[in-house]
């Protein structure tokens, strides 16, 4: 028998109203490149609720969405600042350098960066011997887990104005993170209080699928030139455009993030009640239990995740990452099994 | 009423059956990036085909899949040789200079590039203060609907071996050209005289997805880096997976390459009738008729289709396009439109 | 014995009184990168031909002036226009293309480029398919020895303000055109009608060092990191600061270009009083005589020059370069060899 | 009266002797871009103290250098390692990742790294999620004065070797590293235990020029082509050549590096006469002595030089560079302010 996966939230299809969506409307015939009826749809029913009058642009994964953004905002010897454990900085294989840009890392201990650590960036960096900063690159949720609070997007999105630097945020997961109970923030405030943020699809539901928002109109420019040349502008753009409306039509989005935090959370109490610790505070649909090793290789007969991290000689952290379609019977088995 | 459209072959959504697959797999779960089972099942039935140990990979769309290719293939100073009706060189938005290259242009009249035009450009790059021509694309059917005929490949193939070069093949409408009744060639025959090309989904029924088959093995080095790099890996890899394994279980591939090419016919055979000519022979899914400038306009109060070019001040040639999809009862208006 | 050249301008070392400089100036310490008291000299002196605000930035190269000033300018998905024998679409290795961007190129027959040749390229792109042209690449004198008139720069100038592009002329060898019979131009005249162009000193008596000059000032915005970040900024920047000063104290630089353009317009004579024709009209200290190919060959034994292009069977256009420092006496002896 | 500069090894022009052969060679014809004969004789002559059939090529500056060798080497998916305080990771304005790489860094407390520490960063770089390493960069000596010992670099040079890396040495500061008493490693050392390295004229008496060394000759291939394409190639190539021709014809790189050396150790013996400590150890020709603030402010007065870093609220370290042309004169007087 298979394991269940517990490794990440892309390991299904997609939401089954979506796969009807698509099947109903397949023979309908649109124009190409994501200016058909149905992206048209999917960005006034996004419109509604940022209440702003931001440039949504339809990309294909988040690697894309993340080096066509940055990309296109900055000029050659500009850089971009993020946390060590941000995607671009690791996980992307230098997709960010391949367009010709640095990547300016800070450490941080639970993946969020703040307006005092991008300071002692830019103190360090003050003339022309040297790339000059002018982006800032955040995660919500971010890598290992953790939110951003209102209070604290709202301060980085003042430094960085009075900074002279540009907010992007890299929402991959960001269905979890607004439905987290630790994270306030709205989709209208994420159109407030950043220059770019993009909304995730693939990892919440979607078969693919990212929704770039531009709240700074100036960065929206010939925005599109940017998406063709760098591969990102599908021929049938209709279909991130039909997924995204359904999405946002009844708050399905919501809905499916909603449910995965659930499950992060039921498994986080459970593991928690047995007495064990996580690496960070449960707060979204990635959890990092520390775990014995004679557990973990228990666990690892029924259950497929990630070992994240050495402890010490005898324990682990692991990475538990539900979805929208995570069964909550597996969930049980896995509490019972640890 | 909405007007039937010509204008391109990604104007629907996909064939029926990819969609059933789609739904009946929703929920196994798999591994993401494109090393699924369904992945690999779709690879072992394209390799029945090409009769070869070739390496497969898909992404999402041809820019993708040009940009990909060319820039693993190339170091900073070689350039690509095309034709200048190519995709790369045109249409592109300049995607491959991105990466850093030089495309060398060749003036044709037919989209089709020949050993002597390629001769003569290596022939104009003889030191370091030129860039180094390493690559040859072409594009089978071209962009103006002409194809390759097997002798012509199997020269091309044998000049570039001599000539140190790699030919690579953008098969966008590779469907459209492998069954028209003017292109001999096999899928086997891609795999035996190219050293990369790629098979087009998003032009032939599937949502979306190209499916990069390297022959010349040395060219796979890494080559998943180069994926992920430039954002064409999915996560959810298996979304393309799903499509071809679908198009190559039972010739569906073929089918719905030869029925778009059937309409092409027909409309070309009907419009020919009229005693009307056309820019270039029809060959496959794209044909290009003259007509005088009044029974374009109307033409175009029932149907979508481009312009393409005027021919002098009464007359000019359009573009119409056909798919898996075509509607015959459409074909046959348009026709008696004339 | 040697044979003499007349291969190209930069066959020997500097004109003598920028050596005296050097060594005089020798052990007076100053700071580095250009921002020393030599460049700044050089600077005022130049400005002051110029009449004008503008900025002056030295780099030691051609190439590397050509590559940064497009690069700076250009966003990713912008490209620049030039002639098809313009410097940077051959003679570069793809320096422009490395930095991410396509040259469009235009076919003439004598090097230089008009607006209405211009228009047709910026017709021919109109979407965010295709690359967005943005700047207009020109040379004086070109790169087969013709020269822009003042009207014919003004004229460009205006074209390329009123469709939103920028003028940029290579001015590798702008002393030869300035001084050149056929050319009304002055460098205020330079500063007036173009939004940046560089001065050449390589090519007119310069160790090696080209003044770039930024007319359009919000061009000239952290242009110095754009001068680092190419490899373009030397430690000890004086080296070009004290050429600079040197050829603008008096009259230097232009002496410099009348010398090359004499000799080259004696060999002109020379050469037609023996009945020969010319490739492109001789206009500055770049010539292209046509020669029956025995004659060619029995100069080769005592001169150096390339053999440009083939004419027909018998005959070829040469080319023959002259600079500051050319021996009239070999001159002579050219012209009598003929 | 103007302070006397400890602040860079390249505050003044030349070695007399190096002017003295400009000027003797003025006149004589040479063929362009480094394919004359005075760069024909400077190889010869480097040669004989590399005992190795290198390919040596000569460029302006150290950036250009290390840019133009490590975009050579480096296919798009590979980053190069470097110390984090490595002139190429913060010095350079991002122009390694301009050419599309990243730089991974070591946090290393003397600018030196050991194959224990590139062993971490190989075994965080396991899959195409990442980048690939594939070279690393040192600089002996490196950007805070300390020097690489023969043992060291083998040390380095067989980790390489055996784990699949490059190995790229910056010698912007080869003189003195070389002609250090803490050093051991001679120029025969460098060609044996390097893939390629760099032979440092600006910092040593040249008015610029480095000599790239390539002792893994498969990296040579095509290398002019990645020369010109940087912008690297001086038309008047002999330039350096002639340089690097006086410099190594004598013992002159050699002597002007002791030279440099002997100022520093004298420099670093007085202040610690006086009783003071350093940062890292004196070993070159940059030396980074811990003063109290008021000393410094006093010394200001009549010396220029770096303030490095503050190490407590009333002590700072600050840099002394010292040069072939270092006065000892000035050497004393410092002493004595201090």
């Amino acid at each position: 028998m298979k394991k269940y996966s517990f490794k990440n939230d892309y390991s299904e299809g997609a939401h089954p109203s979506i796969l009807q969506r698509l099947v109903e409307t397949n023979t309908i015939q649109s124009i190409g490149y994501g200016e058909d009826e149905f992206c048209n749809e999917a960005r006034e029913l996004i419109l509604k609720y940022l209440k702003k009058d931001s440039a949504i642009h339809f990309v294909s994964g988040g690697t894309q969405a993340n080096l066509i953004v940055i990309s296109s905002i900055l000029k050659p010897h500009e850089s971009v600042i993020a946390s060590e454990s941000g995607h671009i900085a690791v996980h992307e294989t230098g997709a960010i350098e391949a367009t010709g840009h640095k990547v300016n890392t800070i450490v941080t201990n639970n993946g969020k960066i703040t307006p005092e650590q991008i300071a002692v960036v830019l103190n360090m960096h003050t003339d022309e011997h040297m790339v000059k900063p002018k982006l800032v690159y955040i995660s919500n949720s971010t890598e290992v887990g953790s939110v951003y609070t209102k209070i604290e997007l709202q301060h980085l999105y003042k430094f960085c104005q009075e900074n002279n630097l540009y907010l992007f945020v890299d929402g991959a997961r960001l269905a979890s993170a607004l439905t987290s109970s630790k994270c306030d923030l709205t989709l209208e405030d994420m159109a407030n209080y950043t220059d770019v943020f993009y909304i995730g699809g693939t990892k919440n539901g979607a078969l693919l699928g990212e929704a770039i928002v531009i709240n700074n109109l100036k960065l929206n420019e010939d925005f599109r030139y940017h998406i063709k040349q760098k591969g990102g502008m599908l021929a049938k753009g209709r279909l991130i455009g039909i997924q995204f409306s359904e999405m946002f039509r009844d708050n399905l989005f919501f809905e499916m993030g909603k449910h995965a935090n659930q499950m992060a959370e039921k498994l986080a109490k459970g593991i928690s009640a047995k007495g064990y610790d996580f690496l960070t505070e449960p707060s979204s649909n990635q959890i990092f239990p520390i775990l014995p090793n004679i557990v973990i290789e228990k666990l690892q007969q029924d259950f497929d995740f990630f070992i994240w991290e050495k402890i010490d000689e005898e324990n682990s952290a692991i990475r538990l990452v539900t979805s929208w379609v995570t069964l909550e019977e597996q969930v049980d088995n896995f509490i019972q099994a640890v």
